[in-house]
């Protein structure tokens, strides 16, 4: 490409950080702007909130309006929130503006099912302004959908799908073994789930995904949280679990039909998990069973599926699309 | 869809006549038209030269121009040659009746290194008939290429790319065994090297993809071919192999870039390959190792890929793309 591919960073948080950063590391792209509204990172530099304090002279700003209307972005990066109910002002304000969306909004990756007439509303928005959006990520995106899909093309038949994420949260961040809740005891755990507060968003989006592909909408779609308990003593660098305390979490979305479990997504963050291993197994014609030992990492391909998208949105059709429209490959340095 | 895609069967050898076998098993599509040259196939009807015997109506032809002409078909599957030069006349005939192809021949599977002109003769054609061509299959099309770039999109950054499939020859039917020279002395299996008799074609093709995607092209591409000796006397219930005899073929490309080996494709096919599988390693970040034990099934593959790419290709944009241009997914029943 001639010239550079200017990118406008909605959203600060360590997601869109990590994005931000990945964007200025590449040749091709320059990022013009940075929209966030958490006071303490308003009016900031994007170097400074980066590691490496790097200075590409954008301020950090809380008024999109403005950002949008003085950057003259080709594409924004959006990420903020899993809601798609609070993410959709905030997207369509940018589709307004005629320019094309990646948005890491777990509740966007596979819209159709849980909210048709937002996605509707989204689409319709997107082909007036003749620009794209897409919803995209590690988890929802990528594991438990779109490899998962590129691995079924090369079946003639699919009967069932089963993917199990298991992610060892003692080598991740604090906040990420907090989240899961290693630490509490079971009563705690269960009030938190009860709140809504411990909950991965995404799996019934990928789950639904999976669905559509396989034909079987429309379909029930059940989703459980259950506690991971521990079987020993542990500590982290960050906490400690005892024999008996809860270790992590274990999600499972199912999806059945006639009867059947078709798709099984189980995502088991935990803890001690030792055997931590992405795994794909499709029962068909020929059977497939894939693993991806160490499992990929979720905030580091989450900047890079985003990153790598881009080229692939500013050239695709008008319109809301999903992970099974575009053609996903890495594109660097 | 309203109504069956309609779909011509170019070449009903093993592979043909593995994917007109899922034409007619899959609802939404109806074949109507087969084209072979071979004269013991010729003016048989399809349903008596595939297993399970049905009959759909569709007598075999030797004669492509009149297929062409009065099948209406909406999409050619063309399995004929390795050799680009060999199934360019052949495929050129399609697109200029106006109708997308999908190919097997291998050299098709990214022709920009080897064929540069025949491919840029072969876009300009299919841009100006307003139809698509794509080359693809499970090697080169899927294995060793469009699931490493899939991989490859959750990396921020990709140093060196290491693929390996290993067939258990014993496990496949006999022309496979004797293909990889299962059972010959190394004299013997060098004179057929020599000839160009053992060879596998298409590892050129997806090593030259992946540099493309990598930024690294124009490139050097190398290829060895080497026999893989047998430590132990074998019998599989085609032939033998004795120890020190060749039991079968190993096949790498290497892709060199600034004194460093950055892409390195191996191949092998051999009897008592006990560790069968296809495994993918991108060093970078994050790293990604990818294992698929046992590996996936050439023939029952290439069929599946080829069907479940029918309703990319019919919606591409017009030209010669290839497997980086088109999402894949399941597509069925």
């Amino acid at each position: 490409m001639s010239s550079k591919i200017r990118v406008v960073q909605y959203g600060m948080g360590p997601i869109g950080r990590g994005i931000a950063q990945l964007v200025l590391e590449r040749e091709s792209l320059i990022l013009v702007g940075a929209i966030e509204i958490d006071p303490a990172l308003v009016g900031k530099n994007v170097g400074e909130v980066l590691k490496g304090g790097e200075k590409p002279g954008v301020e950090i700003s809380e008024d999109a309006e403005a950002v949008l209307a003085s950057s003259a972005p080709d594409i924004v990066l959006h990420a903020t929130v899993f809601s798609l109910e609070k993410a959709a002002p905030q997207i369509q304000q940018v589709l307004e503006h005629g320019v094309d969306v990646i948005s890491t909004c777990e509740e966007l990756a596979y819209p159709f099912y849980h909210h048709p007439e937002l996605s509707e509303e989204m689409d319709r928005l997107a082909r007036q302004h003749e620009v794209t959006v897409l919803g995209s990520g590690v988890n929802p995106g990528f594991v438990m959908d779109k490899l998962v899909l590129t691995l079924m093309a090369a079946c003639r038949r699919v009967e069932r799908v089963h993917v199990r994420r298991e992610v060892n949260a003692a080598l991740r961040r604090e906040p990420l073994q907090r989240k899961v809740g290693a630490g509490l005891r079971r009563d705690q755990f269960d009030a938190l789930v009860a709140e809504g507060k411990i909950r991965h968003v995404g799996l019934p989006e990928s789950a639904a995904m999976i669905a559509h592909i396989m034909g079987l909408e429309p379909t029930d779609i059940t989703e459980t949280i259950d506690a991971v308990i521990a079987d020993q003593d542990m500590t982290t660098p960050f906490l400690t679990v005892k024999k008996g305390e809860v270790a992590g979490v274990e999600q499972v979305a199912k999806v059945m039909a006639g009867g059947e479990e078709k798709i099984t997504l189980e995502l088991r963050m935990y803890v001690g998990a030792e055997a931590a291993a992405d795994t794909i197994y499709i029962q068909g014609e020929p059977e497939i069973h894939m693993t991806i030992p160490g499992g990929i990492h979720g905030d580091v391909a989450t900047a890079a599926i985003v990153v790598n998208a881009i080229p692939t949105v500013l050239s695709a059709k008008p319109g809301l699309i999903t992970m099974i429209d575009v053609p996903i490959s890495y594109w660097g340095p």
